[in-house]
């Protein structure tokens, strides 16, 4: 079912393939990337076909959730192989906006949602979910899509939109849909290019440890205390840990009480390489 | 034309009427108030009248605007006379949302708009322009309104919303309105009925200034001297001056150059009663 996407650059053309759509009474679902597309984003596109007639995967490298010192200027951009990937899943429209179409002169607008943004990843990107929350936002106040797919592998990212939505009377509907791992347990991103082969080597190590974590908690062990074990046997494996932490897997907020859902979640980093990964219980 | 307005305390409800007026093919505009009615709002209503089939105005004291050390408590809320006063206007709906239909439990996202929110009001109210985001940006997404219409009387809210809608990429459009004023030049506000017979005998005396101002920039002043003239004469005059302030009419910047719009600015005490107002040039 190849098919070339048609490309958007701008918000007036991509409101005008979505109005075509939304006037045949067909839904659309769009699928926020920034390019440098694998397997996992094509589990979300394929995800988004199964709710909408119609599908829109955005793919813009957006700025403003990078710190000066990070990896904005090398985050891998592999446009024609990506395209090839989305002509191969039948995406009707790929919306890629320059940087001066999202942000253009004069913009002054900050969108900040406390909240579940709060710890974990803000601990040590502090500029991240503020730069998310507001091209997300504009994703999908540009597309008026009816659907957006995100994956759990950003787990408080999906807790920030998702909260983001509901206190903007948003009316998309934020569809989460599971990590796609490789068959070693580490879990799909853009950013395992980057991994030295021996790097790679060690990185399914991360899903291990929360798996130890999740049955921990499972034989009783309080959730803080086997998220403490899952950090120093990282540690001790060579990772520099900024978090393992185990929370409120709705709120993210700390535990409280035994009753919480838990969420286990890891930050760390391989060489230059920052990787996360969460699970559920 | 008397007609009871249909009022709407909940989003799906707000949305249900506006839904049915554009599956009728009709334009809908929104008039956001505090109620607390007075002509000048009556003068946007019937502005709202000639751009669109159906009128919405919104009644919600917004608490996130409003310091602790503000009048939110003790704000005019004159709901029977408000209503009295749209339905013979032939307001379509009004929209009264309670605290928790607009702020609900969780609710944990700001919306921070710099630019023209930079100065002036923010360096007295710093929490103003942040409550007024987000109750306009929820009140333009709950509504899906086509035109919004703002009085000129709040000008620098005016700048900051116009900014917001295109930083957000927002459907609606903005529509500025010329400020209401008494025969003897006060601009209409919901805070005049705080002042005493003496102080509202003195309160024409700012307009007058801003006037004198305009003139004096006309014959070739300095706009900054001319506003910090209007100080002095309304201090002289026992005002307790927040600020008198000449800016650039878009942007609300300093002024840079001759060229550029003016705009003056004006917010004074008198008493306990804070009033703003403001003129082109």
């Amino acid at each position: 079912m190849t098919q070339k996407p048609k490309v958007a650059e701008r918000v007036a053309d991509l409101r005008s393939e979505v109005g075509r759509f939304h006037a045949a009474g067909e839904k659309v679902a769009i699928v926020p990337t920034m390019g440098a597309l694998h397997a996992g984003h094509l589990a979300l596109v394929r995800e988004a076909r199964a709710r909408a007639e119609r599908v829109v995967v955005s793919i813009f490298v957006n700025p403003t959730q990078f710190a000066p010192n990070e990896d904005f200027s090398r985050y891998p951009r592999t446009w024609d192989a990506d395209m090839r990937l989305l002509a191969d899943e039948g995406v009707d429209v790929v919306y890629a906006p320059a940087r001066a179409e999202m942000y253009p002169d004069g913009f002054c607008t900050r969108l900040d949602v406390q909240g579940p943004a709060e710890g974990l990843e803000s601990d040590f990107r502090p500029h991240f979910f503020s730069g998310v929350a507001i091209v997300v936002a504009k994703l999908f106040l540009q597309s008026e899509a009816d659907f957006a797919m995100f994956g759990e592998k950003d787990y408080q990212q999906l807790k920030v939109v998702t909260r983001m939505v509901r206190d903007l009377d948003l009316r998309i509907r934020v569809v989460p849909c599971a990590t796609v791992r490789e068959p070693d347990g580490l879990a799909l991103s853009s950013r395992n290019r980057y991994l030295t082969d021996e790097d790679r080597a060690k990185a399914p190590a991360i899903h291990r440890a929360l798996q130890a974590a999740a049955a921990a908690i499972h034989q009783g062990q309080e959730p803080d205390r086997a998220a403490e074990t899952a950090a120093d046997t990282l540690s001790a494996n060579g990772f520099a840990v900024d978090y393992v932490a185990a929370r409120h897997a709705e709120t993210l907020a700390p535990l409280e009480g035994r009753a919480e859902p838990v969420r286990l979640l890891a930050a760390v980093w391989l060489g230059k390489t920052r990787l996360i990964d969460n699970i559920g219980l």
